[in-house]
Order: C-alpha cells, then structure tokens, then sequence
C-alpha cells in the first residue's frame, strides 16, 4: 500500500490535543487524514487534510464519517462501538479493532478481561448500579476503604474516587462502577506497548508517574522510571502479557501499581498515544505518535530506546482562573535547558484544564529532574 | 507579547517545505499564522491558520499580506524586498529584515559584501551582463578555469557552474552574474548561526556536506563534520563573523569551504532555515525551526548541541521518472535503525527534484554513516 503523497486517506475519530501531535506524523509523510470532532474550535481543526464536525458516540455520524476514509483510527475512547463494528464488517480497516475497544471501554469489562487472562490487577467487583453498590456496604461485603471508578467515561482523575466513610459514598454518580480494593503502591508505573497487524511488538522503557495531591492528574512523568531491574523488567513483561492477551493493533498504554511487596499490577489501558509518552517526542527514537502511524498502517515500527533521559511536565490551569489563557513566564521556561513546551491550543482555561505540557530532556536525568521543578515553579496557566 | 494561543499573527512567505516544518513548531506553539505561496498545492496550503495564494514577487501582494501580520519572515529569498521595505518604515517587524536580504538577494552584493568585512570568501569579479563576461574572457582578464554564478535566482545547483573552456560559455544566461576563481578544498561546510532581536546569538555545530558529482546537490549531510577541532573552531568562527556582519535577525545559514590548506572561506548564506540544518529535527536538542521561531520572536535561544550523531540523505527524484510519486521501498527503510523520512507533499517527481530527505541518527556516527548509505542504495523516487 503506498501511503505517501496519495489520496490514502487516514481517518481519527477526535480531533483533540492527541489527534493534533499525530498530525505532525502525518504531514511529516504527507498521509492524507480527515478528522471528526464535536467542536469546531477542535485542536486538529488544521493541518488535517479534511476535517468534519460531529458527535463522536453517534452511529450515523462515525458510520458515515468511516465510510470514507481507508483506515480509522481514533484518539479518545469515547466513540460510537457499533458503528467501529458495522465499518469492520464492511472492510474498513478499524485500528484498534472495535473489539480491543469493548474489552476497554467499560472498566468492569476490562477488569474481568485482566482476571480472564490471569493478568496481576487488583481484587475488585462490578456493581451495576449505586444502589446496588450501597447495598454491598450495608450487607457488608464491601468494606471502606475502596477505590470507586465510573465503569465509563471516567479520564484525567474525574469518574475515580478513594472512598473511606460513608460520606464519600454520597456524592458517587449513579452509574455503573466497580470498587477496588485499596493497595499501597510505591510507585505508578506506565509502559506503551506498539504492535502492527503483522504482529511486531515493541515496548517503551517504564516510565514512572507522581500525581498531583489534589487534582489527580499526572504532575511528571519521568523516564526511565527509577526503579531497579528487576521491577523494570517485570513491568515490560506484565505490559506485554497484556498486550499479548488484547492482540491491540496501533499502541496500548499499561498504567501499573509497584506494590510495596514489589508486585507489578495492571491500573488500566489506554488503546492510543498516552500521556505517559508525551515525552518520547523530545526524547526516544520513535515518538508515540510516529509509532501508532506505524503501527496502524503496518509499517515496521521504529526504535522505541531514548536519545537522553526526559520528564514531562503537564501544563494546567491554574486552580482561580477561568477565561482567556496566558502562559505566564513561558519565555522564562524557554530559557532554561533542553525546555520544549507544547501548548494544546485551547482559547480558554479552566481549573486544572489540560492546556499543554512541557518536556525536560537531559543527558543527566537528575538534572532534568531539577529542572523539571524549576519549570513547575515558573510557568503559570492564567487568564489575562 | 502574547504570542502563544492569541490572535498574535507570523506571516510567512513562502509555503515550501521550509515553510512547512517551520509550521510544526508555530502548531506546536498554537502560534497563528499566515502563509503566502504561489502554489495553491503549496506544502503550507494547511497547517497555517490562513492560505493565501499570490505572487512572491509583485510588490503590491506582498505588502497587502504583510499589513495583516505582526511579524512577517519568509522561507526563500526570491520575495519582493521594496514592499518588505514599506512594511518596515510603516512599523511592521520583518525579520530577517529587508537589508539583510538586499545584502543576500543579489549574490554579487553578497561578495562585494564579504570584501568590505573582511570576511574571507573567493576572489571574484562581477559582471553586469554575458557580454561583459564574453569580453572578460577575450581581453584575456579572465582566465579558464572559473566558478560562474548568476547573481539572482540561482538555488540547488542551479545558476551555478564550472567553466573549463569557452564551450561551457556557450550555454550559460544573459544575465548579470560573477566569477570566481576555483579553489580546490577538501571539505565543503556549513554552519547555522541564530540571532534574535536582542542581540543573543549561538551557533550549531560545524557540518560536513557531501554531493552528489552530477545534479550539484547536497547528498549527505554530517552533523558533526569530520574534521579536527581546529578547523571546525575555524569555520565557527568565520560563521559568527558573517553573522555579526549582517547583524541578522533569525537564522543564518553559513555555506564554507575548508581548502586544501586549511583556510575557510565562505561560500554564501542563506537567511532562514537551511538544508544543512535538517537533521536537526532528529538529533539537536532545539530544531532549527524551532530556533528560527525563538529568534524572530525574540524568544531565548534554546541549546544548539546534539543529542545523538545525525545524517541527513536528500530524496530527489530519480533521472527517468517524471510524473506522479511513489517512494519505493519507503517500508525497507523504516526498518533501519534511526532512520526518519520526511515526504514533502510534491504530488509530481521530476529528475532530481527535491521531494523529501531521510535523516539518520545514532550515537554512534560511524554507524549512522553505513546505515545512511543503505538509505541511500534502497530507497528510489519514481513515478508510479
């Protein structure tokens, strides 16, 4: 299949910050896309060759979207599945496979998934309901503390709560859940796992994540993580078991638990380029994004080694501004060394909003790392 | 200023592939922008904010196009320097500025230029017309073998040529031109110099350019060069002299042959990215795009080292192919270690037409070299 300065046409469902960095790939190779997102003020509305607005989770629309283009992919979860599956049967090249999407989609589904494959997680039961989740405390057989995650729609902290009283049970949303139990983890843990319909797989070094208290969302992300061999090589062989048993074309992000005994267990997957990879751009062979192209279009996929060690920096807005973004002291941060940031292109900033994010590369990761800090003391997300 | 996710606009003439690896780093940086481009299939026709399609040459289009803008560059010296000119006295930033140009433009100001800065360069002599040269040659003023260089237009080995005899005359243009005197080297160099409004100037390291012996273009290109300290603190040097000559605003790009004896002498310059400087993307730690960005932006300068060693092979089109492309054995490629092509978007080849480059990295510069060579022998540009 020839790809390059043709009229193949790659179609992505989301035209988000995720959508937007593939794009560099594609005009890089001058792969023709089409993007479908609901807002027309999408970070992809540019540099797609064709892009359409629309509702992602309505048949008719991803249906007739995918119709036109020779591979669809997408970038965020929350697309319509049925319309994926009526596509694949019609011979449109869907990457992930409607298939890897349901097994994903509904975190109930991708727990029983993990223990179907005897896949290290967490012990944990679906409730269909919070009635029936409140009947499970009341009977007592689900005891506090637990960990409560939304079995959809949950991203970026929201749709996830640590529930230790009764009182943190009010405010859950009435949706269908699963409640975990509550592990003490030293580190969390992520590795991107790439394979091609041909069936080559190729693994990014672990990366280690340190959250921000409040807001849940990932403050660095540091590769390669700190953490010796042995927990390394556990963490890529886990991910790769994980991989193995959802047979994913394009990426596959594995966030993982380092338990204090040392246990690696599977968090969740992400079915496309991740946060956790943002700082490949800067720092690996093969960056996240060129990797899913290669992945998608079954091309041989590229060296996922790093050129230097690299730490990623999420840029959100800032807890009492809302309106008009501003990036203050961003020249400041451009000063310092081996500083990229990368700035989504949302107009408007909310608390805790991802806006962009900034990668620290360094031959010396401990530098990176102080440096890191420096631009988490910097940089602010405003409004004017 | 503002410039991150605001109405602040760059213009950009020009909509080449210069003008579209600049555009990854304007949408990396959500900077807005607007390119102007003769070519309604232009690279840059997406991925700028706003197209627009008109002649680079015709005063009153680049100056209404310039009045939109807050800061107008450009990707190629062919644009028409009186309305830069006007832009400028009616308060609009244009950098590199329309001096600069003036002194670059025309090549035999470029020399005369050099003579009265002391910078070393070839000795030359103008003339206003072929007949001028013909008479040159007659009174026996000039002597066989010579570097004949038209003064306006000549780029990629074109306007350029060797004259051995009086039968290499025959075929060159009417047009004002100068000769140089041909002086064997055994390196031929080139060195990136940035400077933003404020004065911060820094130099990437000193590459070496191999070419190709029939189609005078660049083959290879090797960052860092080959040779020993001295000679590339040699040419760095030189460099930073022509740069403070020309007090630029962005980048320059400083061609120079190292002689058999050791001596640099420039060979020309161009004004804005370069290239010799592609295989920036893949090795640096800042691309020159990026860079060129900073500078005219009057941002910080971001580091000009490397990360890796960092080859960069040209994709021309091969000699008998002439209409629409095809990259064959593109996949082979991508299975080398390190290797990266970037495909331009020209939907036609023709006989070396410049259509894309592959850029090589590794740590290790000997390896990227072999592997650069298997690049080199595998891929072809033909038409379908």
């Amino acid at each position: 299949m020839n790809y390059f300065s043709t009229n193949f046409t790659l179609g992505i469902l989301g035209g988000g910050q995720l959508g937007k960095m593939m794009l560099y790939e594609t005009r890089k190779w001058d792969i023709r896309t089409s993007v479908l997102d609901p807002s027309a003020e999408a970070p992809c509305r540019i540099a797609a060759d064709n892009f359409e607005q629309g509702d992602l989770m309505d048949f008719e629309t991803v249906y007739n979207f995918g119709k036109k283009v020779d591979v669809l992919t997408f970038e965020i979860e929350g697309v319509n599945v049925e319309a994926l599956e009526k596509l694949e049967s019609e011979g449109v090249k869907v990457y992930p496979s409607a298939a890897t999407l349901r097994n994903i989609q509904d975190k109930g589904v991708q727990k029983q998934f993990y223990k179907e494959h005897q896949i290290p997680t967490s012990p944990f039961k679906v409730y269909k309901d919070k009635y029936e989740l409140n009947e499970a405390i009341v009977r007592k057989e689900l005891h506090f503390p637990f960990v409560w995650k939304s079995c959809t729609g949950g991203y970026d902290g929201k749709g996830v709560s640590i529930v230790r009283s009764a009182e943190d049970v009010i405010p859950l949303s009435e949706d269908a859940c699963i409640a975990e139990k509550l592990i003490p983890f030293k580190n969390e843990l992520a590795v991107i796992v790439a394979r091609n319909p041909s069936g080559e797989v190729k693994t990014y070094p672990v990366v280690e994540m340190e959250f921000h208290p409040e807001a849940n969302q990932v403050e660095y992300v540091i590769c390669p993580a700190r953490i010796d061999d042995a927990a390394a090589n556990k963490a890529r062989a886990v991910a790769s078991k994980v991989s193995e048993a959802f047979k994913h074309v394009g990426l596959l992000a594995v966030e993982l638990f380092q338990t204090e005994d040392d246990e690696i267990l599977v968090n969740e997957v992400a079915p496309r380029p991740h946060n956790s990879g943002h700082y490949s751009i800067e720092a690996s062979y093969t960056n996240q994004f060129e990797q899913q192209i290669r992945a998608i279009l079954d091309l041989p996929l590229g060296n996922t080694e790093s050129k230097v060690g690299g730490i990623m920096v999420n840029l959100v807005g800032a807890e009492s501004h809302t309106g008009p973004v501003m990036y203050k002291n961003i020249e400041k941060i451009l000063a310092m060394e081996g500083v990229t940031p990368h700035i989504y292109g949302k107009r408007e900033t909310r608390p805790f909003r991802k806006m962009g994010h900034v990668t620290i590369v360094n031959k010396d990761l401990n530098k990176a790392r102080i440096i890191a800090e420096e631009v988490k003391k910097t940089i602010e997300v405003i409004s004017e």
